[in-house]
């Protein structure tokens, strides 16, 4: 369709994200381009304000404009648990549920041999100079990676690292069972018997 | 979830576009902040590019870099046939069929009193202005109106106008009927009603 280029680069920015196509690019466009211009002004103008100052908590490893994130900064939170995430956005899910009070860490990724990705590919060296930094603070690192095999392999791999590193912290991993509202007749069979493995007294 | 607040910012502005939840617009933040620097600069730089360049063709309305759009500047294009459409993007779908080589006249929206639609907040006046210029070129008008309540009645608002100014001028609309690839058992009673009205001879 004989579009402006302007425009077409957009729909084709648009298009380049993670499930959006063609179809839906064209249409979100044509949403912005009907609205007032100020609308897409302060919108390309974000993009262009996280470029300018948006970098990495020099701790976790988590987007921050500031050198240490909100959280590694914040003296309430418990700075002897670490919970270990695989992205960035995993910390979006997990602050949601409330539960955990402590430190993150961003990995990066999971192991995953077949796509390249090796364990210098992750952010494994910053871990480990927090859990051997003295005075010892940390006293419990939680494994919160995806219940895939790329996420198993890496708490593994994960565990026998930091044993060796810092045998006296505790290394737990979140607990593997029904999800909630989740419904047994469709549960799969992995899903199951880990449920049984983590059965717990009422 | 204490992010910096220009991250916060895109995933609001992304969250604010149609059929976007807040969950996808935090997924397709993320994702562009993995990506080069380079590709939310020329992001957000194709936004600008639109702000600066981007306006409406003197003569159809469609988005247009230039003061004619290309389909109403190229003189290979029937100029005796204009294709009224609601919306800018349906050209899109339409010069996809390839089968319409007239002109195009976009009117923005379609009437719907409800929202406050009324003909004064479309782009009549210039469908009135092209249709009765000299010396008179226009020998067909094919009304591509949706086919809702809303499209057929903005049909026969406009049929009504143009045989006031311009009874020379033959009106038609888009065919009713089974859609391609489309199931008789699925089809709902006004579509097989229109199938039935419009069958032709084989």
């Amino acid at each position: 369709m004989p579009l402006p280029s302007n425009i077409n680069q957009l729909i084709a920015h648009f298009a380049s994200l993670p499930g959006l196509g063609q179809k839906t690019a064209e249409r979100l466009v044509f949403y912005l381009l009907k609205q007032d211009r100020a609308v897409l002004k302060n919108f390309a103008e974000s993009m262009l304000g996280i470029l300018d100052r948006v970098g990495h908590c020099a701790v976790c490893g988590q987007f921050s404009e500031e050198k240490l994130c909100p959280i590694c900064a914040n003296p309430r939170r418990d700075h002897s648990v670490i919970c270990v995430i695989a992205e960035e956005m995993d910390i979006s899910a997990l602050e949601k549920a409330g539960e955990f009070k402590g430190l993150y860490h961003v990995l990066g990724n999971v192991l995953s041999p077949t796509e390249g990705i090796t364990p210098d590919r992750l952010n494994i060296k910053n871990l480990l100079a927090r859990i051997t930094a003295t005075p010892a603070t940390v006293k419990e690192i939680i494994l919160a990676l995806n219940p895939t095999i790329e996420g198993e392999t890496t708490c593994l791999y994960l565990t026998k690292l930091i044993k060796n590193s810092a045998p006296q912290i505790k290394i737990t991993k979140l607990a593997r069972g029904l999800p909630q509202g989740g419904d047994l007749e469709y549960a799969d069979e992995i899903t199951l018997a880990n449920a049984f493995r983590g059965r717990t007294v009422v």
